[in-house]
């Protein structure tokens, strides 16, 4: 590892662009480099659910061909964390579990999906044009070692629907504007409409194995090379905490924003006709508040 | 369609949020919106061209369940633009076209996904940790307006393969650091790595359909809708452009970023082993300049 | 003037930078370029006016060498606008119209300084290390065209001054931290403390003279330039609404930071103490809100 | 110090927005923050001394009402660091050394000017509006502790002047465009135009001192104070390396964006009259690269 740069590994192009590497633990490339996320993402989650009742969880939707059946509405942190693969479908952990072994004993790696779930998200966080909420999303979900695909809502599966399918049409619910369904993922024209925000993103399998491959080294030869160490077999599961801090901290500074651009300056009759709706949500707003203060 | 929101459209969560929202045409949330990008791209994409040889090219890949079949290296713009669904897969473009037509007939929508090709983008353009280059191009596809998922590469299927099938291997060709296959999509942790950057990006249904659709009004009231005006079955060939434009001018971005960061200061020994690799870089640039300052 | 670089002017610089300069009326290098700033700095002391009851207020202070007497705490908007050169000691700014014109008629120009007062700036504005409140304020007023040098409170004059004749000390007014007098400039440590905001700003003579210089032509011979057309013998009166529009974007910018950052997260009593101060500084903004809804 | 606010001092504005403060030291508005500053800037004078052979000096020009006669054109490092004060006159060192001297056995503070220079800097850098090379340069300067004026060339003494008086006649040199006089200070309508930039920065008195003042507490109540501790009765000497490190960032923040900016695409016949003075700016940055590599 120290003369052969490791196929589909960071190694490679970082000598392209900097001419050094990290050889030993990857350096910046490492997932490592995510503890800073995850420690101010557990900063965001506290004040997000103290401020506003935000929830942000995340699990394991997917490892390898391994799916799960998962209710995204009801779904807990006990039930996320009581396996080690961090899905809340226990049966389908087992199969996980087996399915990551399986992999592991082969000296082989996998991938997977973490599927993460914004819950009581206020309206209107985001902006219409280049900083929509779902851009803002996915530049951080990208970010993130090894991701290779993002979706909001319905994703590449509703780029398959009719309009008539897709749709999530409105109704009312205790005064509120509400959608039936929620093909949407939380988000219209870029900005929250206050169902759950769901996000699903893949994650390639680790390119670090213990297989041989067939690469070059620094001078330009071409090697074989078996990589030593240890090596997750699967990243997957300790993505889970990676995600909730991304779209936590993404959160926590759509609703700073938000609160300084809107909340500020009291609307009257003239520039807001200050419906139900805006009603509702200064209310909802308020009683978070007012609620998270007495607590 | 002013007095009533259109379901899984963005005048309700405008609305939610300034209180205020264009209803004849969209406003901001038209794709009309998007006319600036384009031209700006159209500059970015000679730039591109004129300084590194680069090539952004992009073409519709699925109407609703209708795919194609396109080798990414290697179809060319002529072909794109040979037809009306932008799509290089002659029959395919043939098929899409009945599709959305039957769709249209019936006054409903259909999505359907994007293909973008980067060419001959040079080595190391992006940043190790939060700037990805996969993040940056993955934010700016999700601005596009009705856009719901982007893959870099494998994408999704990736994440349901092993690492031994993923990996891309390195070879030499012609002095140059090579792989062999393209599952990383052109870009390795955040850098890219000289490799065609391939994108999908999916675009879920138009939301304005001439179908009865339950919605609620702006005052609360469950109401009934159906949207008439001129409204497009189908966006995904007129995403084509917009798509390349924003490749484009992230592209350009990490061109100009780069350029200051790795080639204003000469490396000596010390800082830069100076190997093959980066000699060559340097020497790609300059050959792509002096021969458009010939041409 | 198309053939020579007019001393001291930007078209000089412009073409070394881009090559190309806007010959006839400077192009962006016309102070005509400040309209948009100006246009947005009314929203902004509106905005500011609504919610904070902040007003933002300027003069000219001197012109060339005349000087006046102003109580800055005092002046009003109506004395500003009663006569030509924007100085509200109406003797001062007679001399200060002489002087200009006597200038004029020798087809030369001059220089002078404005002076802006921000009061009832909300306490705590600003941030503490790089993007202290003075520093945005003067990177603000320095954008202007024309402009040389700033002064923050007692500026140059201070810096001659001993701590103990410098230092502004404290006292209680009605339950509130007041200064007795305000050497700081209403700013102590990069954030506002609630005392009028005091700036001071030189602007260079018009560079456009009618009078015979020595300069250069575009292809580098040495030559001699009387320019013509119409310039201004002095733009401090002319700065005087472009120094307020920056002084109140900042401001407002300032402001919607402000909100965000330490009013939405409801202090308990671990992580402040809520002394009087700090009550007291709600107190005045929510009251200041109430009265503008009231209003 | 634990229960009343030292005047002036930025103990009393960080409790009124954050409601805490570091009684001991000053916490984040002690002048020792400004040691990342120094270090970084340390990189950024090497930086700029190999790629573009920048030099960037800086000096006490005042303490207190002890002025020096200096040539800025002249002055090296070696007498800048001759003596405690940092000031290269050394007959003006001694006096302000003993001025000093007296204001510390008072337990008495005084403030003074530093005044910095960028020798060599190359032309272009900056741009034309909102962020003029003289704006960044002030911004930086205002965000040092204790700061509170800046000026750029000529500054207030200009702004009394004509601008038959002021404007720099440009006369060839060697083929290059330079100016006789220097009233600019290195910078024409937001860029440097290849003289010396010289700014002057002013820093007030230390706020801490051991005489006794009028004060008031956290509780509210007024006090009388009398500080303890060891405390600077001059930081303008140690303000002189603050300042040339804020320059340098500031300088080869520039340079990056000019190099990406302006040097990457090449000018042909249409875009670019490609005159003496560009040929000549491009010539002097290859040449001054080339003698980089070389040493």
């Amino acid at each position: 590892m120290s003369v052969a740069y490791r196929p589909s590994h960071a190694d490679a192009t970082y000598d392209m662009k900097y001419g050094i590497r990290a050889v030993a633990g990857g350096g910046r490339s490492s997932a490592r480099e995510t503890i800073g996320r995850v420690a101010a993402g557990a900063v965001a989650k506290k004040l997000l659910h103290l401020i506003a009742g935000v929830e942000v969880i995340a699990y394991v939707s997917r490892v390898r061909d391994v799916s799960c059946d998962v209710d995204n509405s009801t779904f807990t942190l006990e039930q996320v964390e009581a396996n080690d693969v961090r899905c809340p479908d226990a049966e389908a952990a087992k199969a996980m579990y087996k399915a990551i072994d399986e992999v592991r004993l082969r000296g082989d790696s996998c991938g997977g999906d973490v599927t993460c779930v914004i819950r009581s998200c206020p309206k209107g966080l985001g902006s219409p044009v280049f900083d929509k909420l779902e851009a803002e999303l996915c530049k951080a979900f990208m970010s993130l070692p090894a991701s290779k695909g993002v979706e909001i809502g319905s994703g590449f599966t509703g780029s398959a629907m009719l309009g008539s399918e897709h749709n999530d049409e409105f109704y009312m619910d205790a005064g509120e504007v509400r959608t039936r369904t929620n093909r949407s993922g939380g988000i219209q024209g870029g900005l929250s409409n206050g169902e759950a925000i769901v996000a699903r993103i893949a994650f390639k399998p680790t390119s670090t194995i213990s297989r041989k491959q067939h690469t070059v080294s620094r001078s330009g030869d071409e090697v074989e090379l078996i990589a030593r160490g240890r090596h997750d077999p699967c990243v997957v599961p300790r993505a889970v905490p990676m995600v909730e801090a991304m779209a936590a901290l993404v959160i926590a500074d759509q609703l700073l924003q938000h609160y300084a651009q809107c909340e500020l300056l009291p609307r009257d009759g003239a520039c807001s006709p200050d419906t139900s709706i805006a009603r509702q949500f200064r209310q909802h707003l308020e009683s978070s508040v007012a609620a998270a203060v007495t607590a």
